[in-house]
């Protein structure tokens, strides 16, 4: 088994493109992803592609073959829709084909499309990603069902609006300079307090914005890295995939992510690694209270602790973990089926020592990135590891 | 590397269930599956699923822990959409992990529900399978798409409806008896020839209905079957995948369908078998030129021949390669996700010699299954192999 590199990364600017179409999004993502990686296009062998909404924001399906034909490729093509987790789950099956020696280099990605609907039309579409015989026709949207889990939350553990609030914070901070992101600029904790709810206990500054945006990566294997003189020192090496019940009302609890548990687990023990090993990770923050249940299903606090180190500051870029570094789904933004492989390429470039925040972890050399599907009914966790050059040739 | 054994598979009744959700469909099929191969459901690592139109059909996305949850599993599960091709592209990523021993034992299935939609809403719903900008603004239905390919076809290598309506006889024929098929009725030329037109010059008859139903297959490695004394004597010995440009428009040619070509080529070579050595095919004929443009690239009949094999009854159940005998997506039904997985369903029961037309292909032991999506932008082809008892042991 050969691991699988991390060649190039691309993105669009995250943010409100009405205009933009997914394949327009991914053509500029994946192209530049390609121009990263200095592979030679006609070397690609499968597009894995993530897309949530397509169905309902463009009238389009069968996005695999358009997604190729947007880096002017007609190799095989595969659309995979897990929510938000959907490009998340694709690079789960590149990196598995690229390791198993299926394909030496691969393009991986995601876009999506929304402001492009009203935000009454983009909330019912993304209600999507929850069940909807028994949540969405009894009126359930995103924003209730994490309140929901916020309320859990607190009753189990404790915690309060205000420490969320120095989430979000956090996240508008990471954001600054940022170019890829929705929102460059800085908020208080008073901001965060003040904004209108939208659903108790969670105010408009839990959550994250509605945003358009596409993210690419590509994967090589290890010899075609050698062979090409590629340079590829992020590697993939731990994946792992968990699910649990759709509905909310039919988890034994509200206040913990057990499918996100499974993943890091399995990701874990797939790279050899454990959470202490981690020097920073990218996590699912659709809303702050989804931030505080992926640093606790990842391994780095107990549960109920991770309010508690959100407050303290301990997941800050100047903390022991900086989680978020690139601002996150709260102020990056969340172009939903772009997500997933938008939190590699931002791991990819802060191991890389040329994201704008890497100076905060130059000594960095393990990171994860978690991507959850609707209330976590979905999980896809990754390990990427900083790889020594002089390994490549070994 | 270990061959993946089909150790069960499970179908609904293909027809008209406007009734029944797509999971209440899959429940039954992936339980069947389970119940034929006899395998713990504990035992179950993975589900991958293929759906095309849930998100307009039944309002519905994050459909891989839905299929998972209809069948008791909260393992990790993901949903597949490459339209007509969802379940087709779904069982090749299931078949890659359990050779690349990922996973010992998974169900790979699909499932639709279209009949609770007017037929305006599902032909508009089909055509998501098309390119929105270029092809369905202008007007393109799938009806119309594949009349271009006829028309193409024809001019290009001759051919005529009668032609055409001989593969419709047929698969009616097959589909006697088989209790899963939507149409177990027998139709003459002249009802087709009769029958109103669509988009000239197919006509009612050339076209597969709307079906709703579901498919569902359990593969397992070759040693967990040892392990567990479960009985898998049908391998996926091959795999292959083809990608094209989406719009009929941007292709060299409508009369071939090179995506198809390329998932057959990549598909022999994976199992070494050549055309030569298929002795039953189910190829996706959504329509009847489909099953001629099918049969060409699986390397059976040279360009322009496929529809002389149909007229001169080459692939009727009596001829040397019988192709569809479960009576295809004509007369089996299409129920959009679920269709690449009943074909290995179909498949496996006639190998193991338990499926109504057995009888017409006592000595076959290679067969193969062809799922294309939308006008072939998309194509997944699958090498079946009988497996000697003895073998398995070995």
């Amino acid at each position: 088994m050969t691991d699988a590199r991390v060649a190039g990364v691309g993105l669009t600017h995250f943010g409100v493109h009405p205009e933009r179409t997914s394949r327009d999004l991914f053509a500029e993502a994946g192209l530049a992803a390609l121009d990263d990686a200095g592979v030679d296009r006609e070397d690609v062998e499968a597009v894995h592609y993530g897309n949530f909404m397509g169905e309902l924001s463009e009238h389009q399906g069968h996005q695999g073959p358009l997604a190729a034909e947007a880096l002017g490729l007609d190799v095989p093509a595969t659309r995979y829709e897990s929510a938000c987790a959907s490009s998340g789950v694709a690079l789960r099956q590149a990196v598995r084909d690229v390791r198993n020696g299926e394909a030496d280099v691969v393009v991986v990605g995601g876009s999506e499309r929304m402001n492009n609907l009203s935000t009454a039309e983009s909330t019912e579409a993304l209600a999507i990603a929850a069940d909807d015989l028994y949540e969405v026709r009894a009126g359930m949207t995103f924003p209730g069902a994490y309140a929901l889990m916020a309320s859990a939350y607190f009753e189990a553990f404790g915690g309060s609006r205000e420490d969320l609030a120095h989430i979000a914070v956090k996240n508008h901070a990471n954001a600054l300079g940022n170019d890829h992101a929705q929102y460059q600029r800085e908020i208080t904790v008073e901001d965060a307090l003040d904004s209108p709810p939208v659903a108790e206990p969670l105010h408009l500054y839990d959550a994250c914005p509605v945003t358009d945006g596409a993210s690419a990566v590509v994967l090589v294997s290890e010899a075609y890295a050698a062979e090409h003189d590629v340079d590829a020192d992020v590697a993939v090496t731990g994946t792992g995939q968990g699910g649990d019940n759709m509905a909310l009302q039919d988890r034994d609890d509200m206040a913990t992510s057990p499918a996100a548990t499974d993943a890091a687990e399995e990701a874990y023990a797939d790279a050899g690694v454990s959470p202490g090993d981690v020097d920073l990770a990218e996590v699912h923050d659709c809303f702050t209270i989804a931030e505080v249940l992926a640093t606790e299903s990842l391994g780095f606090f107990e549960h109920g602790e991770g309010v508690t180190a959100a407050r303290e500051g301990v997941t800050t870029r100047d903390g022991d973990l900086p989680v978020n570094l690139s601002g996150g789904l709260k102020a990056k933004g969340h172009p939903v089926g772009a997500t997933g492989t938008s939190q590699v390429a931002e791991l990819t470039k802060l191991l890389r020592g040329d994201h704008v925040n890497s100076e905060h972890v130059a000594d960095a050399s393990t990171a994860v990135a978690h991507n959850a599907g609707g209330t976590v009914a979905s999980a896809v966790v990754h390990v990427l590891e900083a790889v020594d050059d002089e390994e490549v040739g070994a």
